[in-house]
């Protein structure tokens, strides 16, 4: 039987400690090709290139049996490079991550991560995106690497529905404090906006945007819920925002 | 009664054509705030700025009773930097648009314009994004006009349920050439696409992204039928991206 043929990719760049990690166990389950980011693109939703030139780049750095592309596009533009211009053929899995800081509750809509991940599930290629709730710049991923290993491998055997892609969290922790892996649906919650104001040096005012997650939600089934609870959490995640429910509700405005 | 607070934004920048024609619609409906991207911003889906500084000016260049601000970040950007920094309070209706060329289908998360609707309704302001299917630089939004003031109308006077935005694509043609407005789900359509490989003058490949939107859903209750069909289409969307149909597939994978 021919090996897995696997696109990994990121939000972080291609020389983040977190796509090591993910090509690390993906060079044991198949045939692996990276196209990430040349620069980190966190916060990028899913935006893609369409005002400005994309570049394609080998990427020789690193050693192990992998071929790599830097790309200067998005992570949405990795995915849909990697396909058109550089896999021999639609890829058995895509992963995306590991991201270094958590993609749970209402991030999945910010997360470049993710968004590669959906590119990927809108071609109906299997897809999983990564995130590892350590926002440090170097954490360790060893714990990621045996909960990234058990859900590829199965999303490898079993494949997924049509259009759907895996949002995965991962909390902090040596395996041992991990309690296992829940399946779950999306926190109600939001971002709080906390902009702090400066004065640059000539005077005049800008902005950097912070602020903290708020989980809204109560649910026992929710991701805040299991990451709260050391579980890892998983949210099958699709591109149709169609509110099914709204629907009825509107209906009659125009009749 | 006091008159509705409004914000208003978009993707393709704050001189657009598309912004103009919204804005002279809301000043008959409200109170007027514009908040927009100095620059055009479109394909950017739900990107945010995190790691570059935020510029916010006023802007004084066109006349009417609506108060203005360039915003040197995205759409989505756009609409947190208003709640935070610039509105009195939360607005009663936030629209985005009207842009020039549709986001009917998948396209829905790649739209900045759409970006800008979800990223207040999560915020539970009640929120649309415009776009008509027309992708010139000065299109005739003569039409567009008379059913974006017909849909807000609704909007504030019904309101719409918590975390809800709508997505509202306009066909071309004159209004006798419309046959109505229908609420719809959004086509299961993707991108196929085109990139379009070109060399450089030093002799280095690079691309363009080009492509079609695909519909692949042959339903009749879409928004790419209406669209066809010489509808206004209205699709509801949610940022919960959750499939709960696929949980319960995936559940015993880790039992």
């Amino acid at each position: 039987m021919n090996k897995p043929l696997i696109l990994v990719t990121n939000d972080d760049g291609i020389d983040a400690y977190g796509i090591r990690a993910l090509i690390a166990v993906m060079n044991e389950l198949g045939d692996v090709y990276v196209v990430a980011p040349d620069s980190p693109q966190s916060g990028m939703g899913h935006a893609v290139t369409i005002n400005a030139t994309l570049h394609l780049e080998e990427y020789n750095k690193f050693p192990g049996p992998q071929k790599e592309w830097s790309c200067s596009g998005t992570p949405a533009d990795c995915v849909k490079l990697a396909k058109q211009q550089i896999l021999p053929r639609l890829p058995d899995l895509c992963v995306s991550g590991i991201n270094h800081g958590s993609n749970s509750g209402i991030s999945v809509i910010y997360s470049g991560t993710m968004s590669a991940a959906i590119e990927a599930a809108i071609e109906n290629i299997p897809a999983i995106g990564f995130s590892l709730n350590d926002y440090s710049f170097n954490p360790d991923f060893e714990t990621s690497k045996y909960f990234v290993k058990k859900i590829a491998q199965q999303v490898l055997q079993n494949k997924l529905p049509n259009n759907i892609a895996l949002n995965v969290n991962i909390p902090l922790g040596k395996l041992q404090d991990i309690h296992g892996i829940k399946v779950c649906r999306q926190a109600n919650s939001l971002w709080v906006e906390e902009f702090e104001k400066r004065i640059d040096p000539r005077g005049k005012d800008y902005f950097w945007l912070t602020g903290y997650l708020k989980n809204n939600d109560e649910g026992t089934d929710t991701d805040e819920f299991a990451l709260k609870n050391n579980y890892v959490s998983i949210v099958p995640v699709k591109a149709d925002l169609t509110s099914y429910t709204t629907i009825r509700a509107i209906e009659r405005w125009f009749d």
